[in-house]
């Protein structure tokens, strides 16, 4: 086996949305750090697109104002000069179908085009519009959609609809950028590839699994944009049960992305529905209230600027989430996922059933479980808790559990993790779909997701409030423990 | 639960063989370590046993010597002086009954006594006769015996049936310095309380097993009693068969020490016989010939001081053991012990199956399997070897072997690792018998290796040379590459 990494194919990469926070932020530099690393193929161009009059010297001004700002290390002169020799940039107005003449001069028929769609979904169908009259869209052509991908279900297909007039399902490159983290993607091989797992991971062993992602920061500013989504649709119709799906999916024929997704989507159609009968058994909604974080005064959710009072949007969400089919019977999923929590964190925690019968039970009552933690934020990495006899003599009915570590960023010392958009421009750039949600994910999320969304807004109660800097609503701990569980901390 | 250690009874013990090699090296340094962590009962004596005349300042001397050479770190002289003060002589020609009264003056009834028997086994009978006919043994009396129990079913009955006129079997303590380590000991907690191995123990789960002691020494001047022995009896019989027990007993009722010792007979009873008929595909032995160490020139066997050159004696055995029962048939386990090896290393490793399907093919046509390795030395610890996805981007197929490890002596760096002496001693103090062999693994162990040895004995086959400093025989490979598997290096 050569562990030689392909070089993309040679492409036009169109960044619609340019000037905005995630290019600036995310996209472009990724996209230098793959120049860095030499895999952009040497006749790739990069297209930014808005719609002001810019020259290219003063696009490139623009990228690395961005690079500047956000590449973390200090920047390679080298492929920087040849960074900005990739540059080009074109002038269009979105909604104007006659703009989109302008690239005629500047794309490549030699070349693939990549549209990376980094604007409001409600442009998607004019940029698609634009790009078709102008006979800019063949059967190479691929465009990648950043969410959201809609609100609903129904906006979604809205959106899905209007893409798929233009582009089949297989030139559609739709974003998660949590499918693009290293550990979630290690998440498969620990799963398929280890016999110690793959053979054990079911309702016969598996007692229950914890999902969490916890945000530090607030609304940051976007108050008008978050409270029509809230965390819900924020955070657990996309990244959670992405990541729930990698978890619990069957082992797939192959690993092709439509043999990966087809397990996904087999995964989302088992999801038990929540709905008014169980809101109040399944679900929790907070709402973060003035606090304190790291020490500092932070106000509350409805105190934030530009805040309406009544606001039901919720800032955490806590779920039991059941999958009802054969290998997850009985196994309870937790969710949880938060703003203005104590840490910024996000993992994934498998707790195993302990053995039939416990011999250690005059050193405790219970056996702490072994646990299978895989940490997404901070500090990417693996760890088993297993538990081992306290050492010295005397002890050797007594036990005490210790942690089997593989910390990504401790073992693989001089080597950088590469960001998630970094992995996923370089795939869409490799015609990769793997790491993308194929339409049916997203719907069926989403169909998933309006039931419980439906059943808070037909309800009476508001969501709970909880401190700034705290883990959430008490009604969040007991969701757990009525189940005799417990969040991990 | 509590974590305090139990301080050892009021006990004289009473250390037969005080002069040897043994007491030196290792029991009188254990006995100081545990009364400097404390272990010792503040009235516990220690009562040195030889033919000479010795005054009790003499003893003293005899001890403060080996302390000095065989204790690793500074002797505290706090501990120093209240061990000293513990310290007794009696002159004993052990095979003169009447000195035994001159323990009289020196024994309390508030005490109970722990003899040691640090000496030839043939002497055994002789101590018991002189202690019973003193009075000197009670109920609560104990004895430690130290190895070999026989060099054979039959004188190890003989030795054992002696011993059984005196004491029962509850008062004996027979020595396996490799129960006393701590990662043999961590072995059984590993088993039973983590359910990612418990209920994944057997046949259908693991692929086969593992178990090397490899020593770098050659038999150190004792060519005479080594060339009685052999490999086979100086380290299968024992340690790795004890060793071999624990990896494959079934659950026990309890942790009490019969109720272990009876799950442990199952094993020894459930070793499928070798003979003249399968010894050929079931041993290798080995004798090694002149050869490099650590870049030195070292002499062959039968070269060594003393040696006769007609000597068929083994100083490297390996084995394929079949263990018959529900839990193991099929699952081979491979020993392997040797002489002037090129590093001392001991060590077992579990080696579970593979998955049931390969996804990974396009990387691995075979994947790595997940290994449980446990190292009793060097750096006594534990590691489990998983596969991890190649970290980076481009590499979502792509595996490589990685190890989540806990190393004892880095996790715990501030905790001395007790001898396995130490724990012996104490264990025997405590009146615990778990970590000593009952008789009947003694006599099991013997009836199995004996059909070996005999086979070996009738077979007009020498050991096959190999050159010191290297893992033993081309044969003993063969051994385990025909069943198309490798030893772990």
């Amino acid at each position: 086996m050569g562990n030689s990494v392909a070089v993309t194919q040679a492409c036009d990469f169109i960044l619609f949305g340019t000037k905005g926070d995630l290019a600036r932020r995310k996209l472009l530099p990724s996209l230098y750090q793959l120049d860095k690393s030499g895999l952009l193929n040497s006749d790739s161009r990069i297209i930014g697109v808005a719609r002001n009059p810019l020259s290219r010297e003063e696009f490139q001004t623009l990228v690395e104002n961005a690079l500047n700002e956000f590449v973390k290390e200090d920047l390679c002169q080298e492929t920087l000069a040849r960074f900005f020799e990739r540059c080009d940039y074109v002038q269009v107005g979105l909604t104007e179908v006659g703009d989109y003449a302008r690239f005629k001069g500047v794309l490549s028929d030699e070349r693939i085009t990549v549209n990376y769609f980094s604007t409001p979904p409600a442009l998607f169908g004019d940029i698609c519009e634009g790009l078709a009259s102008n006979g800019l869209i063949t059967e190479t052509t691929r465009v990648v959609l950043e969410k959201p991908i809609g609100f609903d279900l129904l906006s979604s297909k809205v959106i899905n609809d209007v893409v798929a007039k233009f582009f089949n399902e297989n030139q559609i490159y739709r974003i998660d950028h949590y499918l693009g983290k290293e550990t979630v993607q290690n998440l498969v091989a620990l799963r398929f590839a280890n016999s110690l797992f793959a053979s054990k991971w079911d309702n016969r062993t598996i007692d229950h699994v914890q999902i969490s992602v916890a945000e530090e920061v607030g609304i940051e500013g976007r108050w008008g944009y978050f409270d029509k989504a809230g965390q819900m649709r924020d955070m657990i119709q996309n990244h959670l049960l992405q990541v729930l799906t990698l978890v619990a999916m069957d082992p797939p024929v192959n690993l092709d992305a439509d043999s990966i997704r087809d397990e996904k989507v087999k995964v989302l159609k088992s999801l038990r529905r929540i709905n008014e009968n169980n809101i109040h058994d399944k679900t929790v909604r907070g709402q973060y209230t003035k606090g304190f974080l790291q020490g500092n005064e932070v106000p509350g959710y409805l105190e934030e600027e530009g805040a309406n009072q009544a606001s039901n949007s919720e800032t955490f969400v806590a779920l039991r989430v059941d999958i009802d089919n054969w290998r997850w019977a009985g196994v309870p999923f937790y969710l949880r996922s938060g703003k203005r929590m104590p840490a910024k964190s996000s993992e994934i925690v498998v707790h195993f059933k302990n053995p039939p019968h416990n011999l250690y039970r005059e050193s405790y009552r219970d056996l702490p479980p072994n646990k299978l933690t895989i940490r997404l934020q901070p500090h990417e990495g693996v760890d088993i808790q297993m538990m081992n006899k306290v050492p010295g003599l005397g002890q050797s009915t007594r036990l005490q559990t210790t942690k089997l570590d593989l910390s990504f960023s401790d073992t693989f010392k001089d080597q950088r993790i590469a960001d998630a958009y970094e992995r996923l421009l370089y795939e869409a750039m490799l015609g990769n779909q793997a790491l993308f949600v194929r339409r049916d994910e997203v719907e069926e999320a989403w169909k998933w997701c309006d039931g419980i969304i439906n059943a808070w807004n037909e309800s009476d109660e508001r969501p709970k409030p909880y401190p700034a800097g705290s883990w959430g609503p008490v009604a969040s701990i007991a969701l757990i423990t009525k189940d005799g569980r417990s969040w991990d901390e």
